[in-house]
C-alpha cells in the first residue's frame, strides 16, 4: 500500500497521529523544521537542560514542555509529542524495553519533553546551495572529542559527515553556519583521524557516502550525541524519537535561522 | 586616586578581588567578553535556565556553575564569582537587602551562578565597522513585548536602544547578528511606538545618545530582561551584578562569534 503524500507539516502529523504514516521522516517535506524528541522526568530535566545548554552544537534545544504535558502549540494547531511522531524508543532504568509508534499508555505526569534540532535541517539550504546531499541517513561517528559535562552526564561528541567538493568547503561553513537549529557551522574540516575517527568507511550509524578525490569530509555535531548520554541520567524512563522518525514542525528551516541567537 | 589600569581581565579581576578597583567595567577592556551574573537556590535553577532558554536573545547563557561552588574556570585561571566582580545586588525574597563590593559572606551551599551575555560584547565589533557607539550606558526601555514564559516567570522585553546613522542600519544588522553573547541582531529596527515606547527621550535606565535626523533608533535584547524577572522567581536569596559591573572574561569578544551556535 502506497501512503498519500501529505503537503504540510500539519498534514502528515495528522496522517502520523492516525496511524497511516509510519516510515521516516527524513527526506519529507524538506524545508521544515524536524526535531528530535527526548522526554525525561521533571526531577532530571535540570540536569539534561544544562547538558544542552553547555553542549548547544550537539543539543540545540528548540522549546521544551510544561511537567506532564505533551503538547506544544504549533503555528498550524496543537501539537501532540505522544502521537505525532511515527516511532519512539521507551527505555527504562537505561534498558531499551519498548520501540512502540504511540507513546500515549507510556506518558507520565512528570514527564518533560525536550525538542532539539536536527541536522536535517540544512539539507536542503546545502542543496540550493548547490552543495549535493545524500538523500539517505548521513554517515555518523563517535569522536575521541569528550562533551562538556553536566550533573555528572558525560559522552563523546557524535559528528555526521558529508564529503563536500573541495570548492565548495567554504560555501558548506556559511550556509550552515545560519542554522544554529541544525547544528550550525561545522565541528571539524578534513583529516579524520582528528576526531579519533580511524576508518572513515566503517561509521558508527549511517551509510558512508560516495566519496571522490575532489571531495573533503565536513563533519557537523550530530543529534545522536544527546541520545548517548541519555541512559546516563539515571532516570526511571526516558523517551525519544526512533531514529529517522523526527518531529515535523510547522516553520519553515529559513525561519529558524536566527531562532537560537 | 586614580587606580591601576588593567592591560589584561586577568589583572583586572585581581585588582577587583583585593579591592583595587571598585568603578563600573564598562568602557573597559572593550576587547573582551563582559558577563551578566545571577545567582539563585539549586530549587529554582531549572525554572531560571528554561527561561533563559525560551529567551535566548535577552538571556544568553555562557556558564553556569555547578550547585554550591562560585568557581568556574577562566582561561588564565580560576575565576571566583564572589569577589572578582566590583559590585553585587543581593535581594532576599525579593526584596533588595544590601549592594555590597563581595559575595563571600552571602554565598550559600545550594547557589547556582549563572553568567550571561551582555551587549557590551559588541560596541567593539560596532565601533571597528565605523558605526558610532557612545562608551555612557545605553539607553534601556521596558518594551510592551512580553517574554516567553517559563514555569511562571514573566517579564517585558526589555531593549537597549543605539542610534544607527541610516546608511549603516544593515551593516549594524551584520555585525551583532555575529555575536549571540552580546544578544545578536537587532529586536527592532525604527518606530519605537511598535515596541510601545512613547518618548525616546525618557530611557527606564541610562542615557539617551545624541540623535540627528540622519540616525534611526535600533533596539536590541538587553540583559536587564532577566533581572526584572529574578524577583519573581519567589526564591529565598537572589544575587547579581550590580548595573554596570560585570564579570570580565578572558575570551576576546570575537571568540566568542559562534559560542552559543
Amino acid at each position: 500500500m502506497s501512503m498519500p503524500l501529505p503537503s504540510t507539516p500539519r498534514e502528515l502529523r495528522e496522517l502520523i497521529a492516525k496511524g497511516e504514516w509510519t516510515t521516516p521522516t527524513s527526506g519529507v517535506l524538506d524545508d521544515y523544521q524536524q526535531a528530535n524528541l527526548a522526554v525525561v522526568p521533571r526531577a532530571h530535566a535540570y540536569d539534561f537542560l544544562l547538558f544542552c545548554t553547555r553542549n548547544p552544537k550537539s543539543c540545540p534545544v528548540i522549546a521544551v514542555t510544561e511537567p506532564g504535558s505533551p503538547f506544544i502549540e504549533g503555528k498550524e494547531g496543537q501539537i501532540d509529542l505522544r502521537t505525532m511522531l511515527p516511532r519512539y524508543r521507551v527505555w527504562a532504568h537505561g534498558a531499551l524495553v519498548d520501540e512502540p509508534t504511540d507513546l500515549t499508555r507510556h506518558w507520565r505526569d512528570d514527564a518533560v519533553g525536550f525538542l532539539l534540532g536536527c541536522s536535517h535541517t540544512f539539507d536542503a539550504p546545502l542543496r540550493r546551495a548547490g552543495i549535493p546531499v545524500s538523500g539517505a541517513a548521513p554517515a555518523v561517528y563517535r569522536t575521541s572529542r569528550r562533551c562538556r559535562d553536566a550533573a555528572g552526564l558525560s559522552g563523546p561528541l557524535v559528528v555526521s559527515m558529508r564529503p563536500v567538493p573541495t570548492d565548495k568547503v567554504a560555501l558548506a561553513v556559511e550556509v550552515t553556519s545560519r542554522y544554529p537549529t541544525g547544528h550550525g557551522a561545522p565541528v571539524h574540516i578534513g583529516d579524520p583521524a582528528k576526531l579519533g575517527i580511524t576508518d572513515l568507511s566503517k561509521p558508527d550509524f549511517g551509510v558512508v557516502p560516495p566519496m571522490d578525490e575532489d571531495s573533503v569530509p565536513v563533519f557537523w555535531a550530530c543529534g545522536v550525541t544527546p541520545q548517548l548520554v541519555l541512559p546516563e541520567l539515571g532516570a526511571p524512563y526516558v523517551f525519544s524519537h526512533y531514529p529517522g522518525h523526527m518531529l515535523v514542525l510547522d516553520q519553515r528551516v529559513d525561519e529558524m535561522a536566527t531562532a537560537l541567537s
